[in-house]
C-alpha cells in the first residue's frame, strides 16, 4: 500500500488535510471533531489542523505536535482541546499513522445503551474484533477528553482494536495509513446505520461471524480495495467544490 | 464574547439577517418561523423580520417592534402574527438578546408524548437544566401564540430556562447573544433527534447526567467554541449561496 | 385570495406549470404523479400535463380534457392513464379547482396498516376533519385508478374531504385553488411523516383536536399565509434552478 | 420495447455506462456495486466496467467478458472482483440481458433478519413472485462471490426470479434489458424502504396480494410506462451534472 502511505512530511500534510474534506463531505464531521497523521520523518510528532473545522481546513491550518500534546509549530494558531486524544493513542500504538475522532450521530445510540456495534454490512467486517466503549469521564471535564490522564486512559479501552465508542458523545477510529482510516470511520457509521435499522425492526439479526469477518476484514483491507476507495473519495470530494485546489473557499 | 454580541442597532440588524438564513441552511425553518434581536441602542425594542420566510429574510424586511409586540418602524410591511412570543420573553428576560422559534420536527413526538428531552450529545448539554412544555393555548388562536395573554403565559413556562417546546407546533430558543442562540437553536434539533432514535432502539439510555452537564454546559458556550460555531454556519451559509452577500437571489 | 387564482386559460395553465415544478422540488412526486388545474374560462375542462414526469413538465406539455377524461386539445401526446381521478373529482366537486395526485413514501405506512392520519403539526390542522382511505380497486386494474367506474368511486370515497389516502399507492389531495392544493400535499406529507415518528416512539399522542384543528385550519388557509407560502414555494424552486424560465432545462 | 433494446455492441456500451451513472445518481452505489450488459452481437459476452467506482464509470473503462468470467478485451485493467455474479446469471438465464448488483441499506435489515421483502407500493409488484435470500456463502471468500462455484450456486437460488438479496451483503437484480434493470433495482430499494417503515409502525400490513401483483406487474414494465421512466432517469442524471457527456469531470 506503499502508494497512499506518506513518505514524507509534506505528503502526510496534503494527506491530512484531504481527509478533513474527504470526511467532512461523506458527513462525517459537524463542526467539531479532528483528524491526526504522524510524521513519517519524525514519529514522535503528529499533523492536525488548528482549531477549524474540519470542513475548512486548508494547508496553512496544519500544525505539528508531539506526543505530550504539545504545539510544536511556532504560531499563535490554537490548537484543538482534545488534542490527547491523538497523542495518546499515537504514543500507545506504534502501529497507527492516522487517526479520526467525530460524532456521527449514528454511532451514539449504541453509546448511550451500550449495545455493542457488530459487523451487518460487508466493509463493516473492518471491525471485527469488536469496537470497545470508553465511559470512564473525569466530569470535571465536561464530557470532552482534555487532560493527558484521561488520554491515556481513553487509549488503554481502546486496546489493540481499530476503533471505539465514546457514550453520548462520539466515534475514534484510527488506520495504518490516512485511507485505512478515513474507510473505517465512514464504514463504521455506515454498519451502525445498517445494524440501527435492523436492530429497529427485529431481534436476533444474523450478524457478519467472527470467521466471515476474519476472512472479509482481509478483502476489504488489500491494497486494491483500498486504492479504489480512496480515488472513489477524492473524486467526490472534489466534485463536491470541496477540494483542495479550491481552498480559498469560503474566505 | 464581545466580538459576537452586537455593539449597536446597525450590527443587530446585520445579525438579525444572517441568524435567518443560518438557520434555514442548517434545516431550523420551514415556510414559517422566526428570529428576533434585542436592540442594544433601546433594550426596549427589539429588530425582526416582517411577514417574509427566513430563508429569503434581506436587510430591507428588518422591522423595529416594542415590547409590547408593536411595530416602531414606519412601514406598510405587515410584522409576523406570532411576534408576541418574541416581546413577551424579551419583556420577561433582560439577559436575553436574541430568540428563535420554528417548527423542527425532530422535537414534536417529544411534545406530543410528553417525553422530556435530555442531553445525549455533548453540545446538547446546553439544555441541561430542561427544555419545559408549553401545552396551555388559548384553543381560539388555532395553536399559534399571537395574544399578549398568551405570550405572557408562555414567557411564564419557559422561566429562566434556555429552550421551550409547545404541543404539536415547535421550539423556543433564547440567547444572551445571536450566536448562543443559533447553537442553541440546532443543538436542541440535534439532541432530539438523537435521544429520538436512542429511545426508539431501548429503553433507559444513559443520558448526560446533570454534573456532567454542568460542566459540559460552560465548556460549549465559551467565548472559544462559540467563536468557532459562528464561523462554521457563517462559511457553511455563504458556502450554500445563501449568504447576505447574495440576497438578491431569487427575485 | 384573488391573487392567486387563475382568472383566465393563461393563468390556469401556468400555474399548472409550476405547480408540478414546485411540488417535484419539494419531494412530493417520483417519476409518475400528476396536477390538474380547472379552467376558469370553462368549467367543464381542466389543464393537466400529457404522459411526462412532473419534474420536467413544461407549458408545450399541458393539455386540456374534459370532466369524462376525454382529451380536448388535438395533438398525439398521450394523456396520463390515472386522468380519470382528476376528471371524476372536478366533476363532483365544484369547489374543487386544482388536485394533486402523488406516492409520498410517508403515508403509505398509514394506508397499508389502516391508520388515520390525524393533525400533529399546526399545518396538519388543513385536514382536521379527516382523510380517508381507498381501498376498493379493481384488481384487473393493477393497482392504478384508470376506469371511469374507479374514478367515480374514488370520488365518492373522497366525499367533501380534503384529501384522501389510497392503500400501498399514495396521496390524493385537492384545494379551491392551486396555492391550496400545493400547500395541502406538502402540509399532508409533513403531517404523516412527523405522525410516524411520534407513533413510532410511543403510543397515544396528544392530537391537535378537532376544536383546535377548526380554529388552525382558519389560519393556515387564510389569504395572507397562502399567499406567504406561495412566495416561499416559488422562490424556492427557481433557487433550486428548476424554475419556469429554465424549462429547456434537461433536453 | 425495441427503442429501449441495445440492437448492437456500441449501444450497449453506451446503455451500460448510462446505467452505472444514472444508478449512482439515485442512491443505488456507494464505492462498490456493478452493472453488466449482454452483448447482442454475441450472447456468450457482456460489457462491464473494469474495477472502478460506477459514479465515475466512462466509456473508456467497459471491458467484454465471457460468460465464465474470463476478460476478453485486451487490457490491462483489472475487472471486478465479482464478476462471476454476472457470468453465472448471464449464463443460467438466457433471458436476462441486465444485471446490476450492490449495497443499498435499505434491503440489509430484511437479509439479516430473514424477512421477505413483499409488494407494498405500485412499483414494487415488478417482485411480485417474490425475492429469494442467498446465505450460502463460501467462508474463505469473506462474504464476497467470486469464485465461480458461488456465482453458479447464487444463480440456482435466484431461479426465475426478478431480484435476490444477499445477507449482510447487498441485492442483485435482473432485466431483460437495461430500463428494466434499473427500474428494477431503484424500486425494490424504494419497496424495501417503505415496507420497513410500515412494519416498524405495526403488524400485519396489507400488501399488494398475488393477484394485484399480477397486473400492476404488467402495468409497471410495460413498453408506455418504461419509456416514460428511463426519459426520467437520464433526465435527473443530466440536471445532476452527472451525464456521460461530462464523463470527463472529476479527472
Amino acid at each position: 500500500m506503499s502508494a497512499i502511505n506518506a513518505q514524507n512530511a509534506t505528503e502526510a500534510i496534503d494527506l491530512c488535510v484531504l481527509a478533513n474534506r474527504i470526511l467532512a463531505n461523506e458527513g462525517l464531521f459537524d463542526g467539531f471533531g479532528h483528524v491526526s497523521v504522524r510524521n513519517p520523518e519524525n514519529p514522535q510528532t503528529f499533523f492536525q489542523s488548528c482549531s477549524v473545522s474540519p470542513e475548512f481546513v486548508n494547508h496553512d491550518d496544519i500544525l505539528e505536535l508531539d506526543l505530550e500534546g504539545n504545539v510544536v509549530t511556532k504560531t499563535d494558531k490554537k490548537p484543538y482541546g482534545e488534542r490527547v486524544i491523538h497523542s495518546a493513542i499515537l504514543k500507545a500504538r506504534p502501529d497507527v499513522n492516522a487517526i479520526y475522532h467525530g460524532h456521527p450521530f449514528e454511532v451514539i445510540p449504541f453509546s448511550s445503551l451500550n449495545i455493542p456495534i457488530r459487523p451487518i454490512i460487508y466493509p463493516g467486517s473492518m471491525f471485527y474484533e469488536g469496537i470497545p466503549l470508553y465511559d470512564a469521564y473525569d466530569v470535571s471535564c465536561g464530557m470532552l477528553v482534555t487532560s493527558k490522564e484521561e488520554g491515556a486512559r481513553l487509549a488503554r479501552v481502546l486496546g489493540m482494536k481499530r476503533g471505539l465508542i465514546m457514550r453520548d458523545h462520539g466515534l475514534v477510529v484510527v488506520g495504518e495509513n490516512v485511507p485505512l482510516m478515513v474507510n473505517g470511520a465512514i464504514f463504521c457509521r455506515d454498519n451502525a446505520k445498517v445494524q440501527y435499522q435492523t436492530l429497529a425492526l427485529g431481534a436476533n439479526p444474523k450478524y457478519i461471524s467472527y470467521e466471515e469477518g476474519y476472512e472479509a476484514f482481509r478483502k476489504v483491507t488489500n491494497d486494491l480495495t483500498v486504492s479504489r476507495m480512496w480515488d472513489y473519495w477524492v473524486k467526490r470530494v472534489r466534485k463536491s467544490n470541496m477540494a483542495i485546489e479550491r481552498r480559498e473557499y469560503g474566505r
